[in-house]
């Protein structure tokens, strides 16, 4: 698929551009632009610019509130919910990620659930936040239901990832993060538009059935729970997406389960509305509210670096530690450039036509 | 396999008397002797009774402290960390999980993270303790390593479970306990003794080929993480053993990765020592420090019977929530009795035998 190289720069002005035009404050552009942008950097490019037309229309079908009052609507020491307002969840999210992190500056550890947001872009975005204060951050979030559970034809769960960062010493810190079905909505993306078949054990037929169809969501199927069948755990998997909708919509009030609403503009509603918007949950927990820093990131070296050093069945595929792919995705993109696929550019360029914002810089790196 | 029926109360007679003749106090003895049960009661075969002379193994071998003085040697308003003194996991993950509980009453939530411990028995034996207190609650531990991380054949993670309980309202809770590997070691053994096959996906041999040889972890293969291979986002499971690992061990002190002491007493000990003894990681969060706890309650009743209802893809098989065959179990084996192998029960009164206790009384129910 042909494709051109954009720098972040370019990206950055583009897309905060579009934030502004469709009413978000300053800061708040600048919170959802980068936001944004660390999908691509870091080459999940399902997540992000390539989403921007999506963001737009959620906020053209009045789904999304551009001037959201983002607020606490209960705390306790190590805990809040907050009321997202309808706001982006690619703002929402840092604001909620921010209070966990002083909630556990204070108390040891912040959880802050969220009710009333809209998708939030990468997860490890917002859990990432609290590494540069000695702290693991946690990020989960539910999503439209693509997602059958262990024995059921019915989309139930969304795709509702889970992230998990730690920050070690001189290694790079260790980030998970994962959706919990057995491949992300976003590499079944990509095949579609390759034309390709999916592995088995990634999507069923609307019957249940194991297919390769990886266009089979628009005919009533459904991807498939990380460990794709019972007999291989996916039961495990279907636990896993139910925990993602219980911590952000349960414990905050948002909808769950098939009732979050559909990230794509044009899907309706769902009939039911049992809480307000989609749901999100962050964590923080500080480093030394069990053990002195150095000591633990002296730990978390050693235990990297014991992972790297593992025996390799296959010489040219080392042992990866989790965020390996991504740091490298970003040192990469950051300094050569980020790929857009031209119907990409093509997309985002129709978008600047019609909201009346410069288009996006044709002249690629 | 021919097997007898015990009550419940024969076996805590026999198991109670088998944790006093080590040494236990009245008290761990009563405390080690009902975490241990809950797994038989359970229908979690291998980690209860059949596993009493692998802990008195340990004891023989001067590895478990029958006397412990279980103490936290730090702390903040939301977490703690515990030093097991070598004591049984079974006692040790209880005293931590109380811990936890308080805090959560206190401030929100309660994080404990344990060192210097063993073997805790069922994960959910622990996190179902909030349930009482109208709290969430979680628990994990590492383990002997048995996992080769993707692309591996090294062993360098346990089976690290995750259990996260959630109380609900008129509906049972939900209580997710799960491996994150393929399997739990556990569905390996039982194959062993059945001489049967494995399925693909659950093994590796010692190149990193996959098998069905359930024996093969004598000969250096090991059990895959959750997802089997990479295509299957064995990646995934891979991270959440990590996580596990981390918050278990990495926080607390505790050995990690490749170094955690192996339950079998025969195995010798890695030859280094990062921590001391293995790791657990204990959680609790008061559902009222996010929302009322009644509209919680309802909330999750709602979202528990929207999956009961979910179209099942085989008329005989219900979409489950988490936790029922459990909950099933423990209720058949309460009123029923417990089945156990006469493999087990020779081993037990050899081990009552030798270490000079009534045998578990022969008249089976």
């Amino acid at each position: 698929m042909p494709e051109k190289l954009f720098s972040y720069e370019q990206l950055y002005a583009f897309t905060n551009l579009v934030f502004l035009k469709i009413g978000c404050s300053e800061k708040d552009a600048a919170t959802a632009t980068r936001t944004l942008l660390s999908a691509d950097l870091r080459g999940i490019d399902s997540h992000g610019i390539a989403r921007l037309m999506g963001y737009v229309r959620l906020w053209e079908a009045g789904r999304v509130n551009t001037k959201p009052d983002c607020k606490i609507i209960h705390e306790t020491p190590s805990t809040a919910v907050v009321d997202g307002d309808k706001g982006l969840g690619l703002v929402v999210a840092p604001f909620a990620m921010q209070i966990a992190i002083e909630k556990a500056a204070e108390v040891g550890t912040g959880w802050v659930s969220v009710q009333n947001s809209n998708h939030f872009g990468i997860a490890a975005h917002h859990a990432m936040m609290a590494l540069e204060h000695t702290m693991i951050g946690m990020a989960m979030t539910n999503a439209s239901p693509l997602v059958a559970p262990t024995f059921s034809t019915d989309r139930m769960l969304g795709t509702n990832p889970i992230c998990v960062a730690v920050p070690a010493g001189d290694e790079p810190a260790f980030v998970a993060d994962m959706a919990t079905t057995t491949a992300a909505n976003g590499k079944l993306e990509i095949l579609q538009r390759k034309n390709e078949k999916a592995p088995e054990g990634w999507v069923q037929n609307k019957d249940g059935h194991s297919t390769t169809d990886p266009h089979i969501l628009k005919s009533g199927g459904a991807l498939l729970p990380l460990g794709s069948d019972p007999e291989h755990g996916s039961h495990k998997g279907y636990a896993l997406g139910g925990i993602v909708d219980i911590f952000s919509a349960l414990l905050s009030g948002a909808n769950y389960a098939p009732w979050v609403p559909p990230f794509p503009a044009y899907v309706p509603m769902p009939a039911r509305q049992p809480g307000k918007g989609i749901g999100h949950f962050l964590g923080a927990m500080r480093i030394d509210a069990f053990r002195p820093a150095a000591e633990f990131k002296s730990a978390m070296d050693d235990w990297i670096n014991g992972f790297r050093n593992a025996k390799s069945k296959d010489a040219d595929k080392k042992v990866l530690i989790p965020g390996d792919p991504e740091r490298i995705a970003e040192n990469e993109r950051m300094n050569k450039g980020i790929p857009l696929l031209t119907s990409v550019i093509d997309d985002l360029n129709s978008l600047a036509e019609k909201i009346e914002v410069s288009k996006l810089t044709t002249e690629s790196l």
